[in-house]
This record gives structure tokens, sequence and C-alpha cells, in this order.
């Protein structure tokens, strides 16, 4: 196993973020899809839809999307402006994250990317990116589920090393 | 409890239908939730909505009919040139029903209709029509589940004194 | 075309609205739909379902219902009474709407109405009111979705005409 | 009927309660699951899973949990350990909750719990507890919706003594 | 409007596709939604998935793919091989289709394909593609429903002059 | 790594199964959750339910069991008298399965249950047991995701063994 080169992302702290959110009966699949990646983008921190049943029977979708609150205006123009719909609403929440770290490491497959959590300076998880584990089974033909199990073993190795450090053991 | 005025709708055997399908991602659900409608006018047994995952992450529709044999190419033809789809696929499915009787019943708000259904020639299944219980809470300003209750309650005692009756039994 | 006739609804503030939510496992869809309509009519602004996995693998429905501050008790009222849930919650949301102007527009089929959105005081959205589109499709039994198209053109280009004039240029 | 032995839990008045979110789409519906039954043994009031789609296409699972203020930290942190999520967002709710009582009633299957719900002092609601339902029906090996029936009816006739008593009517 | 550049693709006898599909309940999304894609570029008519509570309280999802009989045993494998699944289930569907033609036409944002479908030898449905949509979006920094509707106006004229001919009238 | 105790499961041949399959809007979440469970444990493949909207705008549950089809009869009778449906439609798939080998591995945390398949005779995926992921998350009090990927890197490296085997090579 590789040296962690781990960068902190000092982020241990609750964060306010805002939610904006429409119920659209009136508009198609094909451009909520887009307007989904759009919206990602333009820095939405996460976008998402859930089924809904609205009115007179309709199948609809509600359309989320997160953001950091000084997005919240340009976000909720391009809803607006992209999707026809007539009204959005808007609230705040909360946050709580883990303090990230990204590491590289080495696999037989290649170098990747994991991802490590933090909570209260310990760290508590620990994931191979998908963007990594998709090209390196593009690369090698090899099974999707093959490559996410031979990354997630390294990954959780690692873990278990930062974990007996953080406690003072050695592995 | 007033006497059963029972009609037997002979149709205990297994009969074919055929369901007919599409995958929806370039309409509405305003759209969508009218043609539902407009296909129970035209008589389909049934017509539902089930909300899928389509490519390129569309939070599209399935649009499920069942029809009678007898009705599939009229109903076909009526997805077609409504929803604008370009194609249906279609199968056909055998089905085990109930046989069903149904009957006027009194109650402290007034008549209502009971369904029963007969499994092997006896009964043990009964249901107030819900067009009924929704007239009924109208009609008396009441709470839609006090008459469903009140409703079920009914239906419930007539049920039991079928099945007795069934058995042999005096209630 | 003709010319327009717009009410102007001065409504272009963000305004204060309440979400009531209720979880339910144990009542069923045909009271829930009922419930739905019922909400609408008693002047919710919005009445729509989620599917939800609750506890034990109840395949369940949340019911959820936007309302001006005004209307939060009556319907949480009627929630309650209705259908038989024994809490519900609710929370504030913050509302950006477009301005919104109604107008009665001219097509081969017959007048109908098309709602038009305003944003900084420009028209940014349009669309036929899905009412008429449904009722000129049955009166002149024709396709929904030939119905859809054909008055969807009819406001594009008025829309078209309405940002013109905005921008200080004739069509 | 048996007379009622009702407890009051006086708890009339709007409550806080704190809704705890995590979007996930790197964990599998068998540890969600589990997670969802750990989470009801720590005390949540609520816990249930909604399906979404976040971004590139991905089938996920918004993950809910409803809780008192003073649970809020520990619900949070079993949350991020258990689940792999790096944030979780939560906000709060305020709750109009009905008083409750529960009663024991007869039946001729056996005694079983009925939960009442009064809304300003008058009762309004009552339904026999799942968990009853299902075990007298294990026991007299009866169909689920016949005990069902059963227990609701007898609850029903309960419902309206006490409702009478209420409105200082005898029954 | 320009002359249309028609292919005809005769395709308007019923099919025979098949369906394969599991239920899975033990990878995650991002495994899926990246399964999805692979299928769709290897071949499949078309990939969905289902959001499906399996036992235990599981929020898993239903993976379906439609294929020509020509593709199953490769699709299959495929699956079976990426998802860490241990069964499919399969079954033959007949399909009705539309006949498609495909035309490009002009609009004020440049040349785009129109999908026209005809059914008994007549035209009666027709879209544009979204990827032009999309495409002539980005270019011109132009609001996805704006641009939507742009050239459904378009098309929309275009089919009633092809109704038009097939009529044997003159637009 | 213990020596694998393999017992085969002589099963690659395509089977015959039958789907059962009601839409059901009359009866509740609590109830379903049951009939799935008492399903189950009556020999059902799989049980699972789906969101559906049925007429009325009632958001309703289809059930769906699957089966061999000796036990179709006795499953049919189970969901109409349980859950008041009154009608149920089935058909056949056929299925294409791995063949599956079930071995004790040992763990750091204790032994358990890994699930081997089969493909054309060679290994091709290979899972932890999620029951004994989640004892012993219970008995040493750890996260369910650490005890996943504790295990599941475990199994991977066992698989990588079968695999190695099969092709003549020694790990």
């Amino acid at each position: 196993m590789s040296e962690d080169h781990a960068h902190h992302d000092i982020d241990n702290t609750p964060r306010n973020v805002v939610e904006l959110v429409i119920n659209i009966d009136d508009t198609t699949p094909e451009l909520l899809a887009s307007l989904q990646d759009k919206l990602m983008t333009q820095g939405a921190l996460d976008v998402w839809t859930t089924p809904i049943n609205m009115k007179a029977g309709r199948p609809a979708v509600m359309l989320s999307v997160l953001a950091a609150p000084e997005d919240q205006d340009q976000l909720a123009e391009t809803i607006l402006r992209e999707s026809g719909a007539f009204g959005l609403r808007h609230r705040a929440w909360d946050r709580t994250t883990l303090e990230r770290s990204f590491t590289q490491l080495d696999s037989p497959l290649g170098p990747f990317t994991a991802k490590v959590g933090h909570l209260h300076g310990k760290p508590i998880a620990a994931k191979p990116e998908w963007r990594d584990i998709y090209q390196l089974a593009q690369q090698h033909n090899l099974p999707l589920t093959a490559v996410q199990n031979e990354l997630a073993a390294i990954v959780h190795q690692h873990l278990k090393q930062l974990q007996d450090r953080a406690e003072g053991r050695t592995s």
C-alpha cells in the first residue's frame, strides 16, 4: 500500500445550504434530465427528482436542488427559465458533514482515488471514487462488480491502517 | 340487515387478458393522466402508470393497460394516436378471479352497494363500493374514514351471515 | 393572432407558504385520492403523494399539502379528521414565483386560455391551459397530442410577440 | 363491549421534531433496510426511504428520520457511521398531534389493543393495533383481511360510544 | 419549410422482443447506472429501472432490458457478469410500432432532425429529436423549454403538411 | 483463508417460474407488508411491491410474486384470501441462473457464509450473506458498513483464488 497523500478539507462544521424545489406536471422527462445535468454543471451541490402524484392523477416529478446560499438566486433563475415552471419554493437546511480527505492508492489495475471521511477527528468511512472504478473496468475490460470489489478491498485495508494510526497502533 | 339481492356474475373461470405497455419519456404528466382516463372510458379493464428511470437519467413513466383481447387493437391505436409514442409492446396473461356478486345494503346513512367475492363457491371477500362511501360522506358532511368504517362494519357483518349460510349455520 | 386581454396578478414577491405532511401506512389509496381532491377544493395550493417505504417493509404513502398560512389550521383539521392519521408535521417555505397573466387566444379549433409568466418584468414562459387542450380535443375528436402541439405552437408565437414588444421590437 | 381502560397521553401541544436526511447512491438496499431497523430501535420517531433519481441516472434512495430534538446527535452519528454517507442535512418541523389513548377491547378472537385519537378534547379516530391483528390472524389461522375487518368493526362501535358520551348521549 | 428528405424504415410489422429482468437488493445505484449505460451501448433496445420494495423492507431496484431476440444471450451474460446478480428472468413480447421516417428541417436556430411516425400508411406523430433541441439550446445559450417549443412548432407545421398531402389537400 | 466446504446446487438450467400479480388500491400498507412476509414463508421465490398510479389518482401498489409452478395454486389462494383482492393475473417466465455454491469462510470477526455463483462452470460472482454481516455487526457492536467491507474483502480474495484454480493458476 502506498503512502497516503491526504489533503484535508477543513469542513467539519455544520453549514447552511438551501433547497430549491418545484413540482412539475407539464414538462417532459427529456427536459428534466437535461435540466438536472445543467444545474449540476452550474454548481448545485446535489440535484435529484422524486416521482410524485399530483392532482388529477398526474404521474409527475418533484425536482429538488441543494445549493450553497450564495448560488440560490442563479440556480432559481435557471430553474424558472429552463423548465417553464411558474414558481419554486425554497428553504434552508443545516448540514453535518464528515471532514473529507482524498488520497491516491495503488492497485493491480492501476492507481485510483479514495475518499476518506473523518468524524470528530477520526477516520470512519472510505470509498473508491466511482469514476475510477468505471474507468479501470473499461480499460481492463473487467466487470464493474469485480473492479468495485477489488478497489473496495484495498480501500478497506487503507482505512484500517488510518484507524490504527489514529489509535496509536501499528498494523 | 336487509335481504340481499345478489346478482351472480358467472365469472369464475380463468380468462385471458392482454397487457399493453409503453415506456414514455417525451410527453407530459398532464397528457398521460388524461390518456389514462380516456382508456378507462374506452373499456380498458385497468390502466396504471409506474415511475421508471429511462436512459440518460430521464425520470419517466411506464403506462400499462389491461384489456380483454377483443379490445386490444382499439386501445393500442388510442395509445399510439394520443400519446405520440412510437411503439408499444403487448402480451397475454391468464387471470384467476373471484366470482362477484353485488348487493344493496342499508346503513344509518342510507343504502349502498357492497361487492362480494366468491372462491370455489364460498364467499370470502366483501367491501363497500368506494363511490358510495364517497357520496354518503359528501351528503352527510362526515369524514371519509368514519363513513368507510361504518359501511365496512356493516359489510363485514353481511359477509359473516353469507359464510354462515354457506356452512349451514344460522347467525 | 388576437389582441391579448391580459390581467396582471401582481404577485412577484416571495411569499410564505406552509407545507403539511403525513406519512401514512394504515389507510387505503381509495381514501387518499379522495382526500387529495377534497383538500384541493378547500383551497390548498397543491396536494401530492409520494411513495415511501415505512418501517416493517410497509409500501406506504407520504401526503403533502402546500397552503397559504391562513389556511393551515383548516387544512390540518381536514387531514386529521378525514384520514385517521394521528399527527401531522408542518413548516414554512419561501416562494419565488413568476408574475402571471392569463390571455385568451384564437386557434383553428376555437378560443383557449394561455398562461404567461413574467420574471423581472419580462415575459419568459407561456403555456396553453390543459383544461382547454382537453376540452377542444374532446369537442373535435382529435388526439390529445395533436391539440397540445397545435395550441402550444400558437402560444409560442404569442410569447415571442410579447418578448419582442418588451424589447422594443415589432414582429 | 368491555369498559375502556383509557390512559391519556397528555400530548396535544405542537411539538418540535427534527428531520435528518441523506441522499445515498453508494450503498445497498440490504444495508439501508438494516439501518432503518436500527434507527427505529434507537428511538427514532419514524424512519422511511423514498426512491429518487440522483445525478448520472442513479436509481438511488433518500433516507429520512424523524426524531425528538434530544435524540438528534445520536441518530446523526449512527447514520454517518453505519451508512458510509459523507454528510447529512437536518431541520426542524412543528407537529400537530392528536391526543392518544390506548384501550383494551374484547373480540370473539380474543382481547386486543385499540388506539384512540382525540382532537380538541373529542375522540375523532380509532384503530386496532396492527400487531394484534397480525397475532390473532396467526393464532386462529384466519386471513389478515378478515381479522382486520372484524377488529375494525368493534373499534368503530367503541369510537361511536366514546363520541356519544362526549356529546352527552347514551348509546 | 424545407423539403423533407424522408428515409422510410419499413418497420410496420409486429416484432418479437425479449425482456430481461433482475430484482436486485445487493448492489449500488452507482453500479446500476453504469450498467444501464453499458447495456444501451451493447445494443439493448431500451433499459430502465423501477423502484421496488423487496423482502425485509429493502428499498431495491428492478432492472429491465428490452432486446432483439438475437441479442438476448449477450445481454444476459453482461447483466450476470457486471451486476453480481445470481439469476435473471426473461420472456417474449409482441410489439406494434409506427413506421418511422427521419427528416431534416430548418429553423431560425439552425437545422435539426424530426422523427415522423406512420400508422396504416398515414403520418400521425412527429417530434424534434431531443439531442438537437439540447445542442441548439447550448449553442445559442437559450432555455431548453424555449428551444423545445420553437422546434416543436415547426415540426407540428411539417406534420400537418404531410397529413394534408396524404389526404390529397394542399396547405 | 480457510478451506472452502462447497456444496454444489446443480441448478444451471433455465427454469420456468410463474409470476402472480395484483394491482391493489383498497387495502393498507400494513396488511400488504404482512402479506409479503407470509408469502415468503410459504415458499415464494421472491415477493415485491411496486408503487403505481391507478385510476382516479389512487397512489396504489402492485404486489408481485415469483413462484415455482407447483406452488402457484397455493400462493394464488393465499393472495386472494388474505388481501381482499378480487382477481390476480399470472404468466410464466424463463430463468437463467448462476450455479450456486455456499462456503464457510473465516474472518477476524468470526466465521460466515459466502455465496458463490458459477456461469458456464466458472466462478464469476461471490458475496457474503447479509444475515451474517448483520449478526457479526451486532455481536461486535461494529458499523454495518465496516463489517460489510471487511467480509466483502475476504470473499473477494476467495473468489480470486477460485478463479485462479479454475484457470490452472496458483495464487
